[in-house]
């Protein structure tokens, strides 16, 4: 495979991340992974990204620890209930309450200080905005926005006249599209995570918003979604 | 003195942010103060950044622990040399060895992160433009690129129709007339540290572009500066 180029690439061992992941090795980039643990109430995430960085052949894949004093008043980092089988219109009404403020710019601003330390151009993130508009960072504006300012506040960006692509290949993609598409890139999902309240065994609860997204995708794809449910709500 | 709402003020323990500090105490700002330990090589900035927020009221001072592993390639962080007793015309040229790859894009995030958890809307930092502009992303254009992704990253952003404002009252004035304006807000500087490479007691060297520059702005300004120097250079 030839190589384009260095990449980071935001690894959250969900669904989404591990497709961008094989997206941009498939695009011949040289892969630093990149994934949080900010508090998260669980740690399956991060076990999930581990295993999708070493099935992906990235060149090294950092845990970057974020203080969560910043990101306090969401769901996935507080003691707030996950909501459970809500309907569509209630999982379209607003912002849903897994909101973490400014939690991809955060992200994505620390994947600039990488990528500029290593000589990379290129940042990976799988933001999609068709399923699950809900969260105002995950919108096509913001990643414009984004970039834009990642031109302006970097030696790179300044001395090599607004270099910086923020890739959203997933952006615009149904689940079910993106599924497909990982599928063909040969992704194993049986080793992401997407649940957002697993039992302590890691076992996916199959009801809260982000399992029954999964769930359909793979309906919707006509696939089989390879790991188990407690519950599974289709 | 009447509260205008609620700030968020990033302090670093020098000389300008202490002066933002004061502008923002003055305009009425309930201010929770945000300080980043980063692997500086001292730790006489933070000591500092806890005096100055002692000393102006503030209602709650984060000092917000940052990995370090975005960060290399800075000789604040890592082991190059600081450079010593350099002319304008060297410190004018390009982009200074102290540059931390976009460290105010990653501080800035995290305080749009913070600002947003405690509903806040209004950010105050102390770039500067003038006496030092070899830093990109301390210019105005890099800070309006930033703040119209603050409004599109955010729930309070959209909810609120692009509320979130980013101070930089420093931005446009010499450091004469920072002090000037420090000293007519009675600023104690005693209590602020600029130096890049201070002795193990935290004595400035007088001799780093950051101590010149400081020196200097203070003979401008026709005031006396407080702090000790090991061999002051103007």
């Amino acid at each position: 495979m030839t190589t384009t180029g260095k990449a980071v690439a935001l690894i959250s061992g969900g669904l989404d991340s591990a497709t961008v992941l094989a997206i941009a090795r498939a695009d011949g980039f040289d892969v630093t992974a990149l994934s949080f643990d900010y508090g998260q109430r669980h740690r399956f995430e991060l076990e999930a990204s581990q295993k999708v960085c070493e099935a992906n052949q990235v060149s090294n894949h950092i845990v970057y620890r974020l203080d969560t004093a910043a990101f306090s008043g969401s769901a996935l980092t507080d003691s707030i209930d996950v909501p459970k089988g809500r309907s569509d219109s209630e999982m379209e009404a607003g912002i849903p309450v897994t909101y973490v403020p400014a939690r991809n710019t955060v992200f994505l601003s620390i994947a600039l200080g990488l990528a500029e330390s290593i000589d990379a151009y290129d940042i990976f993130i799988g933001v999609n905005a068709v399923d699950y508009s809900g969260y105002p960072d995950c919108r096509p504006e913001f990643i414009a926005a984004f970039e834009q300012m990642a031109k302006l506040a970097t030696k790179a960006g300044v001395e090599q006249t607004g270099r910086f692509k923020v890739h959203t290949p997933l952006i615009s993609l149904t689940k079910a599209e993106i599924i497909k598409q990982g599928l063909s890139l040969a992704v194993d999902y049986g080793l992401t995570h997407s649940c957002y309240d697993p039992a302590g065994d890691g076992i996916s609860c199959g009801q809260c918003d982000s399992c029954q997204l999964r769930l359909r995708g793979f309906a919707e794809a006509g696939a089989t979604d390879p790991i188990t449910y407690a519950s599974p709500q289709v």
